[in-house]
């Protein structure tokens, strides 16, 4: 049945939105007008998120991963009193708006995450629901349960055609993430046209077929009918689809068609849309009892909870003094690494970085509570693994995840790890394959996340499984990456301070690299210089040239300097573990390792010389794919030798 | 029931397959031994492939998706008789051998695509099946069937969950697809142990609902039972899994578990290993009976097949002598493209080279009938449309493929429509979501496919839609890709010229960006010069410095060296839509386009400026992420206007 009021609400947020999407001439009537009961029953009758306490910890999620659908957000959380002013809603699309075209991530504004690229929202809610299920396990007690939200996306046909949603959804089947809620706007319409164009697929069937649970909502414009599933979807032990039929571009002339997917319908159509639904045409129009409405149903309602849970947080504070204090260390995201508590290595080390890495990750598990991750089914290869066992449904605190062959979804999955507050994931794999993550990448970056990625295997190096295993442009990939951080270290000491900064709450997602083969601890090497992105490991008064090089190339590079030495040409040699980090350096700490007036230089990686050449007009490194080959004969094939890389830099002119 | 003499062949490669990974100290002995009766059935009993054709064009396709197998499929072929000597085969891992860590796309060799990365082999068998289909439905008669054969491929558990693989499988399924065959590698086993660490799901169901039929074969030694499950899967009328159970790494001590998986077993279980299956322990051993048992059952069987293929051929060409004439251009690949039928643009036109491109793809779809391809759910915006109608169950000879919101399977698909032969397949998307199927622009340019890839909105010019979908850093990451051509053109006229390179038969595979907003056709442009990837579009004897722009840049370059020359600087300004085509140039050429002598250079493009440090001292671009606002914002925001590019240009010292 059609609520009254509910409809009322329901048909001015689409009709503003028609309003505003026509005034900036640009953005998606479709979903705003197909799904925006949807959104309307979630915020006013099922999402404990107050907009008094926006980051509160035990909040509702909910991820709009139709990203598209921004207008009909933005329109319900001004409702529901977030910091968006109907002025920033006449502002959508426009420069510096705080309505952007898709939705980006501002826990004050209510918007847990950033989307926009069909798949990632998807992916992200089960990072949330996986770090709440993780959060119940350890903390809720028989009698107070300080974690017990629900994470809730909405998602549209075509984020389920993608890779990385289809990952996720297997992901928390396995998992029995029950507390995991997808609505799906289903309106069998797709950019292009039907959705029958390219799917033709059980919904039911194949949720199932992936430990989820089912339910349906035949009509999407009945929002008790909506809340009704979703009420019934928190009954059960699985993750929950709920399929919403609803119409695209619900009351216009244009309803039910692709056409009303991606562009404004234009004042004409909207006048006519707002008298199929029986509203005023009015311009802008929110009548005040939608705001008394959400007022009470949304803000005071989730007022509430809120308050309820604070209860609850002194009551476990009195019962449980000590869980609580390392509760409130997630609560107020301030775990503090003791760098002093990390492993040392000595220049009589040798080993392979991923080794190093392996270990300092199990030191660093052991020592912060919130740090949890794990790999894309290559722990055995990455050694890069949690602690406290392997996360599952009967071991939600466990803090190594197997992620299985899902490469894209664990990167969507860290990210909103991290978003969820408190927590400190990684994720890791072979570093060629952080091809298959990009997208996840990208979004870190954007949303400032101080995500890590760990990568190992960084090179030709890999060996015997050849090009299709062996990394070449993926430094400069990502090094391209705005507001990205690679690291590459060259020893364990470097291994060390990669992970170090990893570790800080840094505005941007960091990647380390680590190598398959061993490599000598060296003596030049220095955490804290390594930080600064860019340091000198070998100089000589009157230095001719620089060589600048990174990861397993530095002994190299080392090496060449002193060969060079012996015949009386000095270089000087500059370890370069993070581009990223030497840019944020002062000029004068720049001119400094790279002095200006000092142009021989030869850059040294075993990767595409793309990056290197703002550095050093000659680069010498790897600009065509690999070769499967032992280890041991590979850097030769590519003259990686202290022979042949004398004989470049002889050769510059 | 197992059959005594496949027994026999079936043990003698695996243990074979042993003796050469403990030799090379690598690879992958648990597939082999896990997988080797399918493999041993598929080729003595199933497909029509024959070593004296390989490229015969009607032949079966046998994917080995799961790449770490490659010592069976290379073992296998051997004994088919495809030129793989024995001496090749223990050469397996070392440089140069014919025998890679992984299989290397060779049809002369039996293998039809690279794999290893998981996931792209079964949506490159997608890929195959398509091309078949396509041609089945062109040019079979009712009497005569010129095209039947089956594509098959091999799968692990790994494969199966990567998303590129569900995104295809679900694409299959939609296209009823029934001439596709998976073999289902099912041993519960992946690199880091059980399956059921991270993966619970009803296989049957899940590939029922995404309409696929589903078989099981419960014992993975009994090859007539599997012979019989395949023939069983071509009486259906949807795609096929067949899922296999097998024992990972059978017969041998660690049978069964996730250490057999990477790692070569050693001498001592191997002789346990033969002792357990019943053979000789002798090293390298394929007994005599082997050799005639697949001369006879794999050469002698298929090669009956190639015949009477051939002779439908001749039948074919009597009766249907139109139709044989253009399918033999098919079979030999040797369509050629009339450019001179192709559209000219003069330089009256002012529109977005999204627009021009699709009026281009819309004449050579036409032109050629060879020509197929598809947008992931965005026709309307990249304007990149097939002719013919749409690829479908009821029309496999539409040339519009709609992969739906699946770029990464859109990317394997289109890889391998061209792997099958004679056809030349084209995606398209937006330009940031190159991040999706970053993987399969890798396997296009490793596997040297001339695919072509077209991505419009190829700017922050995106304008509203904000930065989740505006490009920065993605030209610098195609064009890292070795041996993969990106051409970013500037107007109509280097559009045409990009598509016309892009449709010649290169070893390399083209990207070609688009824009969203219009660009003025100019009259310096020319598809000549474009083509050496830069040229010169303004030039004054005595010029004091270089403006290399790109795209949409360059008029604004060449209005800004307007505005300095009115000021007495006189500055060159050259044309870059292509830095791997200009890379491919004479040293004269590159020497005459950007003498050595004028250091003073500046590069203008609206992304990351990574890419240009090669050619330009000082680079002009984006490296942060991009913003939402109207279009006419966006330049002026970033500072690309013909006033703040002089100033720049003066300021360089």
């Amino acid at each position: 049945m059609i609520n009254k009021i509910d409809n009322f609400c329901v048909n001015h947020i689409r009709a503003f939105g028609m309003d505003v999407i026509d005034k900036a001439k640009s953005g998606h009537p479709g979903i705003v007008l197909g799904a925006a009961p949807i959104v309307h029953t979630l915020y006013t009758r099922i999402l404990n998120t107050t907009s008094l306490h926006p980051n509160y910890y035990n909040r509702d999620r909910f991820i709009l991963s139709a990203g598209h659908g921004s207008m009909l957000l933005y329109t319900v959380l001004h409702l529901a009193g977030f910091p968006f002013s109907k002025e920033d809603l006449l502002s959508f699309r426009q420069l510096n708006s705080k309505c952007a075209g898709h939705p980006e991530h501002n826990v004050s504004l209510g918007i847990e995450t950033t989307t926009g690229p069909l798949g990632q929202g998807i992916a992200n809610a089960v990072g949330l629901a996986v770090a709440s299920k993780h959060l119940q396990s350890k903390y809720n007690k028989k009698d107070l349960n300080v974690v017990d939200n629900y994470i809730y996306a909405l998602c549209g046909d075509g984020d389920l055609q993608e890779g990385v949603a289809l990952e996720a959804i297997s992901f928390a089947g396995h998992n029995k993430l029950d507390n995991l809620i997808i609505l799906f706007d289903s309106n069998d319409i797709q950019l292009d046209g039907a959705t029958n164009l390219t799917v033709s697929e059980d919904v039911k069937k194949k949720f199932e077929s992936m430990n989820w649970a089912y339910l349906k909502v035949e009509d999407g414009n009945d929002c008790d009918a909506i809340a009704n599933a979703i009420l019934e979807a928190k009954k059960q032990t699985r993750p929950v689809l709920i399929e919403i039929k609803t119409i695209i571009g619900h009351g216009s002339s244009m309803a039910g068609t692709s056409d009303v997917h991606g562009a404004p319908i234009g004042l004409e159509k909207t006048k006519q849309l707002k008298q199929n639904l029986g509203i005023s045409e009015e311009l802008f129009n929110l009548p005040q009892e939608v705001y008394d409405f959400y007022n009470e149903h949304a803000l005071n309602r989730s007022e509430k909870e809120y308050q309820k849970w604070i209860n609850t947080l002194n009551s476990y504070k009195e019962r449980y003094p000590q869980e609580y204090e390392e509760f409130m260390h997630f609560v107020n995201d301030d775990f503090e690494l003791d760098i002093d508590k990390l492993d040392d290595f000595d220049t009589n080390t040798k080993e392979a970085t991923r080794d190093t890495c392996g270990k300092l990750l199990k030191t660093i598990g052991n020592l912060m509570p919130n740090f949890i991750g794990g790999s894309a089914d290559l722990t055995k290869s990455t050694k890069a693994k949690g602690v406290d066992g392997d996360f599952s449904s009967n071991n939600y605190a466990g803090r190594n995840i197997n992620f299985g062959v899902r490469e894209h979804a664990m990167g969507a999955i860290c990210n909103a790890i991290n978003l969820y507050g408190g927590f400190k994931s990684f994720s890791s794999g072979f570093f060629v394959f952080s091809d298959y993550l990009k997208p996840a990448l990208r979004m870190a970056a954007l949303m400032e996340l101080p995500a890590l990625f760990i990568f190992s295997h960084d090179t030709v190096c890999v060996g015997e499984d050849g090009p299709t295993h062996e990394p070449i442009e993926q430094f400069t990939m990502l090094r391209s990456i705005p507001n990205f951080n690679v690291i590459r270290p060259c020893d364990a000491v470097e291994t060390k301070a990669a992970l170090i900064h990893g570790l800080q709450k840094n505005k941007y997602p960091t990647c380390i690299t680590t190598t398959r083969q061993p490599l000598q601890t060296l003596s030049e090497t220095s955490v804290e210089k390594a930080l600064k992105g860019a340091y000198i490991v070998r100089d000589y008064t009157n230095f001719e040239g620089i060589i600048i090089a990174s990861g397993s190339e530095v002994s190299l590079a080392l090496d060449v300097a002193d060969k060079l030495a012996l015949e009386g040409i000095y270089v000087r040699v500059v370890s370069m573990p993070s581009m990223f980090l030497f840019e944020k350096q002062s000029d004068e700490y720049k001119e400094e390792i790279l002095p200006r007036s000092v142009e021989k230089r030869l850059s040294l990686e075993m990767a595409s010389t793309m990056p290197w050449y703002k550095y050093a007009k000659n680069c010498y490194g790897i600009d065509r794919f690999g070769i499967s080959a032992p280890l041991k004969e590979i850097p030769e094939y590519f003259g990686f030798t202290v022979e042949n890389i004398v004989k470049v830099y002889k050769n510059i002119k």
